[in-house]
């Protein structure tokens, strides 16, 4: 049968009329985390302490993990000290962890009192490590073999030790020494000859982080390997932990959130859209806008300074919003490429001059080709009277006379040449901004936007009035 | 051991020296990825072939696949008919459907001649489905059991069939009628009493998803179910192939790098940074600054228009950056939270009016505090001569008359009105326009972001300067 959805009425119904049989039906054929999405909803708390008291424990483990942070706090509140034992004892500790991390200071200290014994030590551990790092995320329940069984033998052993682990699809091989010595696919051991010793199927050619890596490259590896489980291994070489591809899917998720918030000035949200509190979202917003406003402050300064200029040609603040807008962009563009770039370890910042060079040849033949382009359409704009010199253009009955005529190319020439200038700038800087911050391990996405706006808005002003004063005269 | 990297003159040198058997000890030892990315770099395209005739085709499956398509092309154009079907006979077809959509036709031709027959027909079958759709991206080789064997069966079974398939971590069960009813996890039939029949421990509340559906949709159900892999059905009702989480991964990747590009207005490069060309650069990001050139004549317009009063009081000039700089990005934070809402199917379209409400009430009150906070920030750079009006200022050795703070008050009030008005209509802009556009299933990046700037642009310049006549008479 495949599995249909379940609204809040339907369980609160279920819940109302304690009908446990069918609520444990429910856990059979509805995936746990849309039965959590409908409980989240449930207005009274008590309602989901019944579900945890009433069906197996082996189903609501997950649905257990899958309720939003602040319920999971006032179910927490519900909960004998016992009935909080018996639900940790099934959950994972990087989930446990992970709730922690989001819980009032009070609640975790009960989550920590009755976590059971063997799981304390692992979570104490994982709490110390640095956010977003490998071991912030790892989990220390994987299954180790030694190297001496045979593929029969660590079938066996997987069966027996495995039960509770985050995943058995990857196991990993030790030596006497406890050093790392080798990983194995679940599925090369379906297929191998049962007798082979399991040195001769093991990957001796595996992968391994740092606990102090960053996510963002324990993901990168993941991905790259098509890894199920990654090894995490501490400063002296040993295992300490694994990180899984589930875990691995959502790391990518918040990094991408998070470039593409950067990118865009709003500080990520943490929870879904609809979840955040209006106060959060200004807050998310506000610093970005007045840190704009503020570099803003460069942009008036120089405009205010050449307000002579200006005034003896008023057209030329016509096209001063299309200079910053293509200009600004353009250096965009290449922060996308950049970013993603990174990212995606495509390239490093020790090829800064391959980069460099590579986009000052793309950068100088876009240039010239909307250095042409805008020359035209400039042309055209004032011909038309769209905008126009003095009022004049052929339609306003103004005849195309000499002075008009060259007057309109040299202010076409004028912007079109400043665009050309803002846009090769542009794209340097937007390399050099990113590529600068990811050398000296800043956050590329963070620094980028704003500055690049500012240095592009001010630099391409200053070259406009400079040209204008050398053209015109004024 | 450690994997350890490998260089390009270091597989050279064992290639030239046709150390065959180091050459193989490599393809034990180093991921082939890593091997296939020193080997692209070869200049000499019959080295590569040299490996793929002397390393065992269990190693080099892989390798394969992780060629860059130009080299792969070279290398297919080298091997005999016969090679070519051997290395074909090791590749998923969802690989080869990958290269095919790379490859030149007459190279297309020649391996789909080469292909085994019984691949050809899914071949040609996953070729004709929509780029993007879950059909493009399924592989046809998973393991089907049928619904009256036991678990100890089960493994029997898979490990009959499961050796050339893309994953037996998860099978698919059918009844009799060759209806899907259920999944089974290789860890639960691990785990479970042998003679149990499967019908019994199979996850009857698994997911599916239709030839039809977007990737990004496929993506997002594996991603929240945690799957291992997913059901794709045709529009029957039939199982017709499975999309693993690998592959989601790489949808995943795609995805995000899609949008990130859109928002930043540059065509999505089909390669690594590195690897596309300088004209393809060129192609991929002139036509949206055109675009935006052809749309900022909006703006040039109405800037022309409002000439008189620009001429009348020309520090008027001076705000106009901060104005458009900060409105539209304003804006542009919104448009992030939306598209990174949408992609996460964190809401729908059909939730247009919630978001709106929910966004209205943020946007006004950052509105208003910016409102404030500019009322202030443009008083002090008029007070201390930043922006200067008559090029007044305290420090100008002009005195603070009462004449020069009504017009200070008044420009600062005008430029944090408009300012306030650009925020909160640019806010509003960007929930209406990704939201309509996936509303008519368009593409939520693509449009937004240059509408935005040119309907905020403009928008801000005409309350800009109608507010000016209203408090200036001019």
């Amino acid at each position: 049968m495949e599995n249909e959805l379940i609204s809040t009425e339907q369980i609160e119904k279920l819940i109302d009329s304690k009908n446990v049989k069918e609520l444990r039906h429910v856990f059979e054929v509805v995936p746990e985390i849309d039965i959590a999405e409908a409980c989240a909803d449930l207005e009274d708390v008590k309602k989901i302490v019944f579900i945890l008291k009433t069906v197996k424990s082996e189903y609501t483990a997950e649905f257990f993990t899958d309720l939003p942070a602040e319920v999971k706090e006032e179910v927490i509140k519900c909960l004998s000290d016992d009935q909080l034992s018996e639900i940790l004892e099934s959950q994972f500790t990087d989930d446990i962890v992970d709730d922690l991390e989001e819980l009032p200071a009070n609640v975790v200290s009960r989550v920590l009192r009755n976590v059971p014994k063997e799981k304390r030590a692992s979570i104490n551990r994982l709490l110390n490590y640095k956010e977003d790092s490998a071991g912030s995320i790892m989990t220390t329940e994987f299954v180790v073999l030694l190297d001496d069984v045979t593929c029969d033998e660590a079938i066996r052993l997987i069966r027996k030790t495995g039960k509770n682990k985050e995943t058995i699809y990857t196991v990993f091989v030790m030596d006497r020494q406890r050093n790392l010595v080798g990983t194995v696919d679940l599925d090369d051991l379906i297929f191998a000859d049962g007798e082979k010793p399991i040195t001769e199927i093991m990957n001796k050619d595996f992968n391994t982080v740092n606990v102090n890596d960053d996510q963002e490259d324990v993901a990168n590896v993941v991905k790259r390997y098509d890894l199920n489980a990654v090894a995490v291994l501490n400063n002296d070489g040993r295992l300490v932990g694994i990180v899984t591809v589930d875990d691995v899917m959502d790391v990518i998720e918040e990094e991408q959130t998070e470039d593409i918030s950067k990118l865009q000035m709003v500080t990520p949200l943490e929870d879904s859209y609809l979840q955040t509190s209006t106060f959060s979202m200004v807050k998310k917003c506000v610093p970005w806008i007045i840190v704009l406003l503020i570099l803003g402050t460069f942009s008036s300064l120089v405009l205010s300074r050449f307000e002579a200029r200006l005034n003896a040609l008023p057209i030329l603040a016509a096209f001063i919003p299309v200079i910053m807008d293509t200009g600004g962009n353009a250096g965009g563009q290449t922060i996308a490429l950049m970013i993603r770039g990174l990212a995606l370890q495509e390239f490093s910042p020790k090829e800064f001059w391959k980069i460099i060079r590579k986009e000052a040849l793309s950068a100088l033949i876009i240039a010239l080709f909307i250095g042409v382009f805008g020359f035209i359409w400039f042309s055209l704009e004032q011909y038309t009277g769209i905008v126009s010199i003095d009022n004049a253009s052929i339609w306003a009955g103004n005849c195309w006379t000499a002075d008009f005529a060259i007057k309109t190319f040299k202010t076409s020439g004028l912007v079109a040449g400043t665009l050309s200038i803002a846009i090769f700038l542009s794209k340097m800087v937007a390399v050099v901004l990113p590529m600068g911050a990811a050398a000296i391990k800043k956050d590329p996405a963070i620094v980028s936007q704003p500055l690049l706006t500012t240095i592009v808005d001010v630099s391409s002003l200053v070259i406009y009035f400079s040209i204008a004063a050398l053209l015109f005269s004024i």
